[in-house]
């Protein structure tokens, strides 16, 4: 049961943000400024970053829609590709700059002072800018504050993946919106 | 060193904001919109929650500029009431309440699924409302984005209280702001 009561049918995030439209709307500007970007990282590798960051968070409902959106960029459509990337990214085939800023993300998630100056470097080395360094760190800074949004609620979250899935194609369509529920 | 290049002059969370313009502004909204609101809990108790959970991130910048707000709006002039709170709160003259919204903060500092229905009724038992309780989830959450964004870019923060001190007194007559210095 979550811990405030919440209109029926808008699960995971959506229950809060109908709930708090005036603070709802920047969080979606934000999430449309720093996932619907198309300069340096591309959309589905921002996804990945969220929905790596959501899983060591152990947040259901956003490592799944997040998740979800990441493999129909991707083309992952049986979603194990991205569940590779939760498990054990550095054995998948990402690229060496995504696995550098991934484990940059991963410190983030930890805390701001575990990122190190030798994990710049490694990003650097392989190619990663500021812009690159800096969206992947506001990126996992900011799904630390989505996934506690969701959980420090307790809010619930559908199970069926068919649901993940529609709402992705949404997202991708539309990009985050504060008042669309699942339709 | 930061990990990437700012602009001279802009200290704490202004460097990457200046980086960033479009991802700051959404930033500086959703501070606004939360830290600048009356209903429900006070600005200062707003600005103590948020004082409270940087402190527990041990992000100097953040628990510095925002215990300077949290003083000036409760009259704390020498800044020992928020060092107190920061120490140990259940030990201060803080209404119940406040002690019971700073427990819910602490959880969902440490990750959101730490909040128990325990808190949760305890707060309530102290008065707390819905809007209350949301507020302190959503208040922790955004200072775990706020304070990872500082911390893992590794930004430089002065150390001369008096800086802290001018920059409240803007922020309190101004709001929060993506292009504003310490002028």
């Amino acid at each position: 049961m979550p811990h405030i009561e919440f209109e029926q049918g808008f699960p995971g995030i959506l229950g809060p943000m109908r709930f708090s439209p005036h603070t709802a709307a920047p969080m979606n500007l934000l999430a449309n400024a720093l996932m619907q970007a198309d300069e340096g990282l591309t959309r589905g590798e921002r996804e990945l970053i969220a929905t790596y960051v959501s899983s060591q968070n152990d947040c259901f409902f956003c490592q799944t829609i997040h998740g979800a959106i990441a493999s129909d960029y991707l083309g992952d459509e049986d979603w194990s590709f991205v569940q590779s990337v939760k498990e054990n990214y550095p054995e998948t085939t990402l690229s060496d700059k995504m696995k550098a800023l991934l484990s940059i993300a991963g410190s983030v998630q930890r805390g701001g002072k575990y990122v190190t100056h030798e994990q710049i470097a490694e990003a650097r080395t392989h190619g990663a800018d500021d812009r690159d360094i800096h969206d992947t760190v506001l990126i996992a800074a900011a799904f630390c504050m989505f996934n506690r949004y969701v959980d420090g609620l307790a809010t619930t979250a559908p199970t069926d993946p068919d649901v993940y899935r529609a709402r992705a194609k949404n997202v991708i369509a539309n990009g985050y919106s504060a008042v669309r529920g699942y339709e």
